[in-house]
């Protein structure tokens, strides 16, 4: 794994939350998953593909985090994960890895992003297969933890 | 969505079952998932990308078909889904896209499959955020049952 590739994500992760409803998260350390289980209630996935590299990208809410994003940006939240927040889920994921798309082609790494995936349940756990290591980061707030996590056939 | 999609999907996933595991699914029609939520206990995902489209497929399992399945491959099994079953349900996935992709290509339709995730927890549900409407197979056997679940952009 590139470390190239984590601050990217990091950053366009914070920046949307930031942008789009105002929410500061506090990232912690990036880290290679080893046993390790982040689990949450909502998340989105995406798959990347380019001629150098396969990879995948997960964003998992836990569902307080999720619900509290969506009043900070909308005024209103529904009470639990309805079909509202699995949309808001999917587009923050495709803004996210959007973003990261644009960092990584400034440094001449380019992929194509296939269209979200949005999991929603209690306490799911997401589990990567490319070849690579998984990097994942936690990120808090008061109102829950997030966890960006991805990985790339190497 | 094209029609021709959906055999190569539906043929590639019941041969998989019954070269892996010699389990004969019997899949009920392929319909478009409207207000339809299937749910399941571990779900194989993957994006997939070309020049015409980009899409994403999902292979939902009940737990007890996932353990069935193990069991009929190797012998034994795990009494609850737990890594092997994740890895294999990962490499199931694989295997059913790739076998969708090289039908697809001799149809002309060209793609790249980037690298499968696997999604652990009781009763999660998919959502497939493509702009096309999503194709729904259930598929049924003693032992439990599967969803293949997939949309492209159209």
């Amino acid at each position: 794994m590139n470390v190239e590739f984590i601050n990217p994500f990091l950053s366009s992760m914070l920046n949307v939350m930031s942008t789009m409803a105002q929410m500061e998260l506090i990232p912690e350390k990036p880290r290679l998953k080893k046993n390790e289980v982040a689990m949450g209630d909502v998340s989105g996935l995406i798959g990347m593909v380019s001629d150098q590299a396969k990879g995948s990208l997960s964003i998992t809410f836990e569902g307080a985090l999720a619900l509290a994003t969506m009043k900070k940006m909308v005024g209103e939240a529904p009470d639990e994960v309805n079909e509202e927040i699995i949309d808001l889920i999917g587009e923050i994921t495709n803004m996210v890895t959007g973003g990261a798309k644009r960092m990584l082609s400034e440094k001449g790494i380019e992929f194509d992003m296939a269209t979200p995936i949005v999991v929603s349940g209690p306490n799911h756990s997401i589990h990567h297969k490319a070849k690579g290591p998984i990097v994942i980061i936690p990120l808090k707030s008061e109102l829950g933890r997030a966890y960006i996590e991805f990985s790339f056939d190497e």
